[in-house]
Order: C-alpha cells, then sequence, then structure tokens
C-alpha cells in the first residue's frame, strides 16, 4: 500500500486519533495512553502497532517503559493532499455567498417596490 | 462511524483519490472514470459507493447518465484535522533547523581555530 493509503487508514478510527491527540501534549506510556480508553491493554498495544507501522508514532527502544511519541510528518502529507483541494470547497462557499447576495438583493427589491 | 472516521476511511485507497483527482477537472460519467482505470465496471461502482456515502461525490438522480461530481466539504474537514498538527511538523523542522545551525556554527569555530 501507498504511504498516503497506510496513514489515511491508519487515521479511520477514533481511538487511534484519540491516541494522537494525547501524544500532543507529550510522550506517554502504554499504560498511560490505555488508562483514559474504554479499551483492552491488548486493544490497544494493536491500534499503537497499527499507528507505529504508519510512521504516526515512534516508541522509544532505549527506556525500559518504551514511551510512545509522536511523529507528525504523515499528517503533514495528509493535510497537503487535502489543501490541494482547497479551491473547491471555497468555491462551495462562494457559491453560497452568491447566492446570499441574490436573495439580499431581491429583498432590497421588494422594498423599492413598497 | 463518525463522519471523519468514514471520510478517511473512504480516502485510504488509491483508485478512490483517482477518481476524487479526476472529479476535480469536473463532473464525469461512471463510463468516463471507469475508462483510464484498470479495475471492472462492477470495482468502480463499488468504490464510487463508497465515496457517495461519504459525502465526497454527488450524483445526479435526474439525468439518465446520472453524472458524478466532487463534493469538497468533507476534505476540508481532513484539511482542518490534519491542520491542528502543524505546529508538531514545523517544530520537527524547527529542530533540524537549530541542528543544521549548530553544525554551521561548530563548522565556523573550525574555521577560527585555523
Amino acid at each position: 500500500m501507498d504511504s498516503l493509503s497506510t496513514t489515511l487508514a491508519a487515521l479511520a478510527d477514533p481511538t487511534r486519533r484519540a491516541i494522537l491527540a494525547r501524544l500532543a501534549s507529550g510522550p506517554a506510556t502504554v499504560k498511560e495512553l490505555s488508562a483514559p480508553l474504554p479499551i483492552s491493554g491488548p486493544a490497544v498495544t494493536k491500534h499503537l502497532r497499527v499507528l507505529e507501522r504508519a510512521g504516526l508514532i515512534a516508541r522509544s527502544r532505549r527506556a525500559q517503559w518504551r514511551p510512545c511519541t509522536l511523529e507528525a510528518g504523515p499528517l503533514k502529507e495528509v493535510a497537503e493532499w487535502a489543501e490541494g483541494y482547497r479551491e473547491f470547497w471555497d468555491a462551495s462557499f462562494d457559491r453560497l455567498d452568491d447566492y446570499l447576495q441574490t436573495l439580499q438583493r431581491k429583498g432590497r427589491g421588494h422594498d423599492d417596490e413598497k
């Protein structure tokens, strides 16, 4: 699988995104990451393996408690890919804006008729 | 599944991203979308259904040829989510920058010693 697909698949899970959000406030051990999650330890380990394979987290090999850290590189790739479509969501807001202006003009038209 | 997870799962496939890239240049029929793809018609239809469920494309119900159009709203949600981590990828570039400046300073140090 290409790296962007691997990243997007890893991110397509609310628990894995919650783990990344937790790591945004600093490195954490598996125990610390598991504490607030309503899932089993082995389930957390499985999610961490998916995130690690996608290069979204790194686990220290040296320290015995092996803290996890956030690796934001793949998230940059996701942001850049999605930003490539910005003109399309801007365009739909422009269309909405045009529509609202048309309504306003029509409104003013009615006022003039009074 | 939450809408962001549905979107990310739909995007985690190079064929589906290729379909969105094609639709960025304008609406297309299923036949037009299938032509450049090395997969069967039913496989294309399946991908379109995933994209449609994620709200990434819309298919006209009126026209008999039912053209597909890009719907960029969910892509905005993806970009905004990923942009929330910008400080982390900027931070890793800052660290690289610091490292390079340290190397440069060390280099200058050696020059002074000459």
